[in-house]
């Protein structure tokens, strides 16, 4: 992750900032795990209201969580003076998100001084084991002028 | 819409059913509007616990509600033994959800036994004046065998 | 369509000088059809070499091609000094292409100052009778100081 | 990628005969690399009428291409009886594709016994150096009853 170039030295403590203040993620119960240069990592405790009728987490739940892990991954590699915006995301549902908890993580594949690159993966963890449930590809936009946080 | 063919004709009942189930909509104060053949409608009030750091809807809960609107659209089209399963969908955000409430409409574009393909648009309501916030582009799959909703 | 706005009044113009300077729309045979501010129409003839071993048109045909349309409605609505970089598509491909020709609509739904969200349709004729074959969601980039076209 | 369990110990023979067939490849100038379960590699050198009006490759062929490397992956894991149908991709164009030829890999990321998951990359190689110019997230389709390939 370190061949993408870090314009904001601070970009952990920006980032940590951010996540704190989003109400969805406390919502949610989401903690943040790591956060590097071009990568951010979240992690959901599972909880009943984030179910689906079947029992196990919402892919409502997933899908916004790994748009927040991408958005601050890409983040991570934004000047001090730019906001981050999820152009848009794709995400495909490869096997029920059914655990304990799950992990999703946010990786930079390419980035561009306007838009950066973005792919995805969440994995449920179910008795220590974890299994892919899904992968994300999305585009975000740094946006100029605007010091602040994916949303 | 009339265009597609019914397979069951409790639809609506099954729909709603469903919706009732889902812990995350009651977690996000969703509430089921219109339900027709190859659509669903669905609105979310505001509060403060669904907001991103600038007090609009988190771009996550517009999604996940664009998701279950679309799963719902793709359901009314199956048969009483199938429940349904996003297969992926992809969401361009094009304005921030600011407003007292949106609303999420899943409409289906092509209806095969298998597989459908729906459309999604999210339009977030100020004093009454609606905004596109949202477009979708997403996958259904109907599984035989499991009759229930998506998420 | 007349709600956007055009920065650009010789946008028609603009655009069938691009198009004409395409060598993959010419090696397709593709035809530039109507050209409005945020649509654009290209019809393709069939001929084998356009072909899967089923005999129907390619599906990477007709992906670049609506790709190209969705990319020359939205360069219908930038200012003369910019062109035009589609930064990402989807495409869900819901019939065989098959018939005599086809047709890819783009249509801009979203018109925002850098970024424009457009969706597209394919429709193969056979004998006349059309038939929805694939629909896109796309995000085109208008870059400054570059006037020229899509690809 | 020896993870995925193979159904027909034909495969590389399977997909080398269906990529013979595919008259899109052979006026691409397309050739088919590295097989393997689960991965598929096509190379493309350059040639005038693949390029748009800057002289690199058209946005198109890339797709193209990729989305075949990318069904060609998937079919390698199909049993003898299945046939290959893309049912979506969606595509992030990061890079011009500039250079004398690029290569698509398309990787299965979850085998599914109906819908495999696939993530695609094109590099553009000038001068031996390869620069990643498009990133892919694709769900192809094992359909039973037709043995053949995709397209």
């Amino acid at each position: 992750m370190d061949k993408f170039k870090v314009f904001d030295p601070d970009f952990e403590k920006k980032v940590r900032d951010s996540f704190q203040r989003q109400g969805l993620m406390t919502l949610f119960g989401a903690r943040l795990l790591t956060v590097k240069p071009g990568y951010c990592e979240i992690e959901v405790p599972f909880k009943k209201e984030l179910a689906q009728q079947h029992g196990y987490f919402h892919a409502g739940v997933t899908g916004a969580v790994l748009d927040s892990a991408c958005g601050y991954a890409a983040f991570t590699l934004m000047p001090s003076n730019c906001t981050v915006l999820t152009v848009e995301y794709k995400l495909n549902l490869v096997a029920p998100a059914e655990g304990d908890s799950f992990v999703a993580q946010g990786k930079v594949v390419k980035s561009g001084r306007l838009l950066k690159v973005c792919t995805g993966e969440v994995f449920a963890r179910k008795n220590g084991r974890p299994t892919l449930c899904a992968v994300s590809l999305s585009t975000i936009l740094a946006k100029e002028g605007e010091p602040d946080g994916p949303g």
